[in-house]
């Protein structure tokens, strides 16, 4: 059997997470990978280690020849990706678990492997202890995985449990989030759905070979749901979810997106309350899997750095097998997607961009209406995330081009304009 | 990157999941994996496949240099195990279905893998569409799993949910559960546990290094469980479940046994309904994990061994970290567990076994008591599994061999014996 590697590791950040880490690793000696030193930004914060651990200086580690090992979670994206690049050409392996700057960075990121030769590995950047990264990449390698659904973010997920289960409104819940350690120390990322898209951006690549930036990712959070959309949820027997999803297409294409969503409380997504995060992949002749784990929180998070440091030994890297041994799959925009809009004034709704409209709610508590639009059009304007407007995805709400020519006659048909 | 290996493929069996497999590999050219012969028992059946791929002769495929991988789908263990030692002593990478030929063989195919240098992969042997083994061995590759359970047959997990959900007696529901193809050819494996002791075996591996006989494994299946005892679990709002389970103990070692157990109605393994599997690990930091997918039927299978075939072109091998790059753990006997056992007759249930008793009820339709007793009573003796006894496990059932004092003496002060 292979021998494994003796890993010396620099360490840069010493927040929960590498202090999280930093224990585990005492704790498993087996491992035999051992921190030689620490890079931390403020040297007069008290810390739980021995002193002559720690340096100020990213040099005293990016030049060290006995480190071969780089584990960076620290939460500057610029600083990270400076790191990470570093670490790599001075010939080190990297485990990185910041989202933001992989997601940002990933086309430079796959050229310096390729030129480096050396390993990256992320797995702590989308949903945490869940190893989903690692499936995609080595165990969904074919071309039959039809579609993939799931809860990335496990603080917009606790909030809205939150809200649904004990009432709380919006405020209440991100405060309780916030004290909990669950949430981003700027919350907007969360909320708004900046962080659950990059990690949408980097399971797209392991999944389907997709290199996308993640601002050309149609994507939303849930700042707009209010306690009278949960409402309309409720009285459906479902609940709103913040979902990250692919599908492939009939096109061959794959449309992708990060929405809020009406999951019917016996879907799996259901299933995932709290910080918890979960992935539904449907692929063919599998059926449905479904992987659940904590998605939010220091040991988490340090639990999967961990893992990659354990495959490290063995000399493990991503193979990017979906990008460059495969054909990779294109992102479409020739969708229809059925939605829920909810609104306090029906005159800032485009009502005729819609291709046609199924429900009217105008005497509810919360106006709202279900139609179908384009995927474009939400692409590029902003109506529905502005003035209080609400958009949820229905449960299935994707129609594909080849469709909406059928369905739009019908669905006239059924409302009398034409016969 | 690595270039892959172009795999040519000799098939032993055409039953359903030889079939489905043919089949995938048909619509996934991307795999770069073809068929050229498959061995078959029975000339005379009609096949969906040319004639010319066909033969009778196993040497057709065994002694053929063109074929680098042997794909082996039979029912027949002792013919399985012989097919394949010579493939891989013939230079040959190895797929394998058949749980119970890699769990009774266990100890000779792990020198046969060192020996030959060959890779032999089974992930479709356990929870078959469910990634479990390739989790266990690279993922939670350290010290840190604290336990795993895991429903691991989808023929009794389909039994029992019809039992307790459509009020279907034990009979109907095997009946069902054989129609509908997600019983063995011989139920008697399923029911009576011997299919999850197999599985269970080559998981003690792959999560804690363990190499063990199955009949060494304490286990029973669920042949026992009447009508009775599932309205007792629905008055406690819990379900009966058949649960493989395995957990660290103080003393490091391991408890492990494979035996139906009430199950609290919000535990995750509540939620793994029908045909389907689940697994639970929990590890330190990570919190619990849930795997939950398809664990029988055709296409599931297929679908695990195609990703095994997958692997393969990228020389995908085991490493069996646990056993030989860690200090692999030793079962123990040393534990107590808190049972249910229901019975017709209380003169056939050895009262003094137990260390103590916590509950009489002579008085319902199904008469039955809970109390603790030692682990080593189950394995030696076999008066629980006779006489229309039945033994459930309580759902926090392990008592530890430093702990069984303290509570022994708490437990007699309750009840009045001593004080």
């Amino acid at each position: 059997m292979e021998t494994h590697k003796q890993l010396t590791i620099g360490l840069f950040g010493f927040g929960v997470v590498g202090e999280g880490l930093y224990k585990v690793l005492q704790q498993t000696p087996s491992l035999k990978a051992s921190i030689k030193k620490v890079c931390i930004k403020n040297p007069g914060k008290r810390r739980n280690a021995p002193a002559s651990l720690f340096t100020t200086d990213k040099n005293d580690i990016l030049n060290d020849r006995d480190i071969n090992v780089i584990v960076e979670v620290i939460d500057d994206a610029n600083a990270a990706f400076e790191i990470v690049a570093t670490a790599l050409k001075n010939g080190k392996e990297v485990v990185s678990a910041s989202k933001k700057m992989l997601a940002e960075h990933l086309p430079e990121l796959l050229a310096l492997q390729k030129e480096t030769e050396r390993s990256l590995l992320y797995e702590a950047s989308a949903c945490a202890s869940i190893p989903v990264i690692r499936n995609l990449e080595e165990y969904y390698d074919n071309d039959l995985l039809h579609s993939i659904r799931a809860i990335v973010n496990g603080s917009t997920n606790f909030i809205l449990t939150k809200m649904f289960e004990e009432g709380l409104d919006f405020k209440e819940a991100l405060l309780l989030a916030q004290q909990l350690g669950f949430a981003e120390s700027n919350p907007k990322l969360d909320v708004e759905g900046f962080d659950a898209v990059n990690k949408w951006t980097l399971l797209l690549n392991h999944a389907y070979g997709i290199v996308e930036r993640p601002d050309n990712i149609l994507f939303n959070g849930i700042q707009n749901i209010q306690a009278g959309d949960a409402a309309v949820a409720r009285s459906k027997n479902q609940q709103i979810k913040l979902v990250a999803q692919a599908k492939k297409l009939q096109n061959g294409k794959v449309a992708a997106f990060v929405l809020p969503q009406f999951v019917n409380h016996d879907e799996h997504l259901a299933f995932v309350k709290n910080e918890y995060n979960g992935v539904v992949i449907e692929s063919g002749f599998a059926d449905k899997q479904f992987f659940y784990g904590k998605g939010a929180g220091s040991f988490p998070t340090a639990s999967a750095v961990l893992s990659d440091i354990a495959a490290l030994r063995y000399h493990y890297r991503y193979e990017y097998k979906k990008l460059y041994h495969h054909t990779p799959h294109a992102l479409s925009n020739d969708i229809f997607l059925r939605v829920y809009v909810s609104f306090d004034n029906l005159a800032l709704i485009p009502k005729e961009k819609f291709e046609w409209i199924e429900e009217w709610h105008a005497q509810e508590e919360r106006k709202y209406l279900v139609g179908v639009i384009a995927f474009e059009e939400l692409k590029t304007a902003t109506w529905w995330k502005e003035n209080n407007t609400s958009l949820v995805l229905t449960p299935d709400p994707v129609i594909e081009d080849v469709e909406i020519r059928k369905l739009k006659k019908k669905s006239l048909e059924l409302a009398g304009v034409v016969g």
